[in-house]
């Protein structure tokens, strides 16, 4: 595996820079979200992705220490193209699926490289605030790390998420509240007793992770990106990693400057960053109770939201609801007409496609990638004949 | 995508051949399991695997026409380095992640080439009998393939496996019996209505698909197959299954004479393949009142036997069994040591690989390939603190 060509950390808010060698979480100057920064020249000339499988073939990409490489099989996940597009008139349609990531869910591209980072400067013990998947995915690592980790979850939350986080041995707090709460508890605990918080854009590793995502796309389209990407949205990390992707495989010269649309979808009952795009906002206001049956966008507010809406107006894209019915009719289609069993938060995808295509915004020939982040298997309460409440 | 070398069907049994043409199931002559063969000197010229990613880069190694090719992204799973085995002070082992595959399980190979054949030689439905993940496979690519399925599954099988296939909208019947009985009713139907018979060993589809875990591991260990490959065995598809690849990659010039020795891992309350093997019988006889809370080795006999048992002798391998008991703490080490969240089929390849390291059958620099065959998801009514009966 080759060196990582990482530079150094630079602040998304207020710029300022940060050295790599220490494992520091949020900007120094302002508490800003820090972004990964490499030497893209002298990347251009190595074997950028090497042959393999998986996540780490990006790993000169990526802010990790050889020895903080955990291999789970993150990563190399299929893009299928679909016939469900042409079945419902909508046009060329692509799904990622990402429930062929350990833990059966994209959460764990970002964990890998949080955890791998975290592990290689010196941590010595993990917390991290879940709405559900990411909760698994980080337990996973932290097992393969052997470092000690503690999730904070809504107590709401279903049970498989709450069942399988405990199995990786990880220690599981309940929290009466979503995951915002969720985040002030793993923040005080990280600076209680120290332990590493992998809160989303509190540290920049998952950011990374979630980065191969859109390298994978690049390649496995045979570097023409399509025109339209549709992504789940709960605290946005993904946006802003897709967009951080194309910038960098451009730098290498493996694309040009060509970008996708980018299409945000989040829950109608919970679309903070919606409606803060559809506003003109540069920030979004915290949305209140806010619920869906999609635990992975139950999220009412994103500490990265400047940085995502910055990226979808760069992307000339667009920001969507859907509801929570449209998801479980969505899905259903899905699983009956393709094959895939998807999460809500993948179905919601197909459900704005299909918004956005009647509308025309999306145009008949456009090459649509939409993006199942993981495997309905945690959500077999949503189905028909399921007996258990979830 | 290539053209299959597919050259003939050939009886395990008598030996008599059949056209590829046609759609058949077993053999005409006395009805025992027909296998594929290759013209493998021809393949030897031909770029195999070619690259990309998962199970259709052996295409030319599988019996199923180009139209039959539907892509979920089954194959490709991540072979993992895993320091269990340090852990445990077995040696060196490595964990065959099948979890990664659609449906989250091993099965979605075989039926991927199962019902791809049969959709491109013609069929109009199909049935299938299934003691677990074999039904939600089936469903899926039934589902991807446009043709109607019928599944039949014992009445006391996980509700995760009913909620999945009835998903991807197969017919479920539920059957009062194990899968054998279940095998009764998919073969009156298939008489009946004319459906293609999915049952393992009952077409030659399902082993060539399996065989591509036996390419796939000998490509991610460099060509230098492992000591030893340990492997769950229900109807025992998988065993004689790897044991044809190695021949096949032998005959491309891939590999060498070299094998690895085969294990045999079977349920302790359901062994017919483990008993015979030991009683150094030819033929397995039924198992009465099998149980064990590994769904995938409720299997009270293997229509195969006589191949399995044959292909295990040659390989100078082993069977052994393990408890319930076992299957779950070694689920719940794997988990907890490794971040992995293994089927109870899992868990008992590693029972079983401590039980012979410590018995000295497996030498300590030996290197281990185990079968994660499924995930834990469709099984979380085993684990700590879930609430659901299953
Ligand atoms: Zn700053
Ligand atoms: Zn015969």
């Amino acid at each position: 595996m080759s060196d990582s060509f990482l530079k150094q950390l630079e602040c998304g808010h207020c710029g300022a820079t940060a050295s790599i060698d220490r494992l520091i979480g949020t900007c120094p100057e302002c508490g800003g979200p820090l972004l990964a920064r490499y030497d893209l020249d002298q990347a251009r000339g190595d074997r950028i992705p090497e042959p393999g499988r998986g996540l780490w073939r990006w790993a000169g990409l990526l802010p990790v220490l050889p020895e903080g490489r955990f291999e789970l099989g993150a990563g190399g996940t299929p893009l299928l193209p679909s016939s469900i597009g042409e079945w419902l008139g909508i046009g060329p349609t692509w799904i990622k699926d990402e429930a062929a990531n350990p833990t059966a869910s994209f959460k764990a591209r970002g964990m890998a490289v949080a955890i791998g980072r975290a592990k290689a400067l010196g941590a010595t013990s993990l917390v991290a605030p879940s709405a559900g998947n990411a909760a698994c995915a980080a337990a996973a690592y932290a097992a393969a790390s052997g470092l000690p980790l503690t999730v904070f979850m809504p107590k709401d939350v279903p049970e498989s998420f709450q069942v399988e986080a405990r199995a990786y041995a990880a220690r599981v707090e309940l929290v009466d509240g979503l995951i915002d709460e969720c985040g002030k508890r793993a923040q005080a605990m990280a600076e209680r007793d120290g332990s590493f918080n992998l809160a989303t854009f509190r540290e920049p590793g998952r950011v990374e992770g979630k980065k191969t995502m859109g390298f994978e796309i690049a390649e496995q389209m045979g570097w023409r990106l399509p025109e339209v990407i549709i992504y789940p949205t709960g605290g946005g990390t993904g946006i802003v990693a897709l967009w951080k992707a194309f910038d960098e495989l451009e730098a290498l010269g493996l694309i040009g400057s060509e970008r996708p649309r980018l299409v945000m979808v989040q829950a109608e009952t919970c679309a903070p960053l919606v409606r803060a795009f559809e506003a003109g906002e540069a920030k979004a206001e915290p949305w209140q109770d806010g619920s869906t049956v999609a635990d992975g966008m139950r999220v009412p507010k994103s500490f990265g939201d400047r940085l995502v809406l910055d990226a979808l107006r760069k992307s000339q894209g667009r920001a969507v609801t859907v509801s929570d019915a449209q998801m479980i009719e969505y899905a259903r289609i899905m699983a009956a007409r393709s094959g895939l069993f998807p999460c809500p938060e993948g179905a919601a995808c197909l459900a704005a496609q299909v918004q956005l295509a009647e509308e025309g915004w999306i145009g008949s020939g456009e090459r649509v990638v939409l993006f199942n982040t993981g495997t309905a298997l945690k959500y077999l309460h949503l189905w028909p004949n399921a007996t258990h409440p979830g």
